[in-house]
């Protein structure tokens, strides 16, 4: 089995930027490219049944390894069937490989040539994450695409721990490569660290190119660091990678974010906003954010968004907003659907206008609707 | 306008109980009777899409006229068209008077022959709620079916507190009656009350019943008295009220209760222990309750009801269970569904075994299925 249901093919690259317009071929499903994936945390994307994750456009997940390895546990999903069997979704799943989260969520962790040790969130449970066992419990939730265990550093730091951590990151991917059983139907992707340093950034991005994995992303990015300083790790990465593989940024982001790094040339995302910021009462519009809880939409009959057609906007900014202040499960579920929606439309108008050869132009028309707005934006 | 649109047909009584079999027409649609509405406290079953509410096999749902009124108020309600504009029901809608909130919820309630005052259990605001408010309010809800305000007492009580609030119940029914408009499309049910006293019930009802109501309910029931006492009110009360009306008993409860009650020739029910329970894992099956937090479940493949075609059936108990102990929303919204659902389906049964006079092996049937459970029963 191993690589053989994977393909990704290049349809379109826009003449005016590196943005192209691809299809990532699995065998659970086709994922139209440039794509956003819905993070489904702990098996679920918070909120949404699968049909309505099918609804908002999205055809592929994010599942989270380091929650699920901690609860339930990869044994508990794989006796299940798999992470697709167990929360029912019948797309691909990607699966990061807890690097991030294991150097960012968990406790007391300390890293080795050899792992990384840390201690649970949940329950202060040690718990060892080798490359080998990133994979291994990556093959138990029978993903179809996982990542390479990476050694993830905040930023800023000191030129010398960044490097360190990202040669390191290198020799951990090669191992993670070893360390696939070919007994299942999952591909490999590489992460490129290198923190905001072009040279490291371009040698790490070199050295796993090397490696020919199915795909690249780029990690350590959205920790904080100013949007320029992404797009310019972007500038100088996107053209290191293979042109014939999918490029993921990790994690990120805004809008605004995305549609630069798809103008760079990245082909999948990922990121919690449009699912965390519903939640907390934030809408997506072409004319930027709309902070439900304001007093202002109490009486508004309007939809969030002239147009769409998510189960959001069948309500009324009003009745919305009551939801909020009632504290109302509803609220945070309708209104993630609704940001998950204008993802996926983002995506699918960015998707037509490469085809088209206007991408550039499409991107300019959403910035200015979104800057027009006096609200603050989504931070 | 006014009681126009409002009829009940009872097309079939058992021969060997009560049960009846009938059907609620009203302007925004048909209830199917006996029928169970689930519970819209805040505009919203909570956790719910209107579609989903809609797929249990729901017709009509109840709205809480204290919540309503104290956020989002009832004029925001009525400035979006009413709450089925606001909430985006397209059936019909019964709210009740906030009688029961303002005697259980609310504080510092003081009760005068005038009014009820008391202050919100939310910013100890100050309100006062008379019946002619009371209607005022449901009118502006704009709901299909309002109730009259009733005074509610704690049980148990001496029986001069309970025969002074059921005789006080009986002249605000009145002043309800008095007080509705005639510009709108709604119909009112009047309250008896009269604590667990057969005679205090019988002169209630018989009161009420020369009122000339489109319908009666059965109120300050499952307010913690043995179900054996409830029965025994139900018993002195519905030979007493008019065939030729519905009969509403107000938020009860169990489905062992709900049953005994369809026998005794009660048409109407709601209650929050479908969506309640589920909210905190437990789970209605013909087997007896299933408390979804339990390790025993962890790796059960098998849905929480075979045959059961709700979308949570469509996943694991196994996975149910996680989503509960990783306190993900899907958990709480997936077994609402499920519950309310199972209700549905109950009544849907009940009405099928009532046109077959088999209504009482068909509770039998049921009772002996929930028996069997060795799990702790739904209280």
């Amino acid at each position: 089995m191993g690589a053989a249901s994977f393909s990704f093919q290049v349809h379109v690259t826009e003449s005016h930027c590196a943005a192209r317009r691809g299809a990532i071929s699995l065998s659970r499903g086709t994922v139209e490219t440039p794509a956003f994936m819905p993070v489904g945390t702990q098996g679920t994307v918070k909120g949404l049944t699968v049909d309505m994750i099918r609804a908002t456009g999205a055809q592929m997940v994010l599942g989270n390894t380091y929650h699920l390895a901690l609860r339930p546990g990869a044994e508990v999903v794989e006796a299940h069937g798999g992470l697709q069997a167990f929360m029912g979704w019948d797309g691909p799943i990607l699966t990061d490989s807890g690097g991030f989260q294991v150097f960012s969520l968990a406790q007391m962790t300390k890293v080795s040539e050899e792992a990384v040790e840390f201690r649970s969130h949940i329950d202060g449970r040690l718990f060892e994450l080798s490359p080998e066992r990133a994979i291994q419990i990556q093959e138990q939730l029978g993903s179809d695409i996982a990542m390479v265990l990476d050694h993830v550093v905040a930023l800023p730091n000191d030129l010398e721990t960044i490097r360190d951590a990202s040669e390191r990151s290198i020799r951990w991917a090669e191992r993670c490569q070893d360390a696939a059983s070919g007994q299942v139907d999952q591909v490999q992707f590489a992460i490129v660290q290198g923190g905001l340093d072009h040279e490291l950034r371009r040698q790490c991005a070199t050295e796993l190119a090397k490696l020919d994995f199915a795909g690249y992303a780029i990690g350590g990015l959205s920790v904080g660091e100013e949007p320029a300083d992404m797009y310019r790790i972007l500038a100088v990465t996107c053209p290191v990678l293979p042109e014939t593989s999918p490029r993921y940024l990790m994690g990120v982001g805004r809008p605004e974010d995305i549609l630069e790094a798809v103008r760079q040339g990245v082909d999948l995302f990922d990121c919690v906003m449009p699912t965390r910021n519903g939640r907390n009462a934030l809408a997506f519009t072409d004319q930027g954010p709309l902070r439900l809880r304001n007093k202002r939409h109490a009486l508004d009959r309007r939809p969030l968004q002239e147009g769409c057609c998510c189960l959001a906007c069948r309500h009324s900014r009003g009745y919305l907003r009551h939801l909020f202040l009632a504290k109302e499960m509803l609220g945070p579920i309708l209104v993630s659907i609704h940001n998950l929606t204008y993802y996926q439309k983002m995506l699918s108008e960015a998707r037509a206008a490469i085809e088209e050869d206007c991408f550039l132009s499409f991107f300019d028309r959403k910035m200015e609707g979104w800057q027009a707005s006096r609200e603050a934006d989504a931070e």
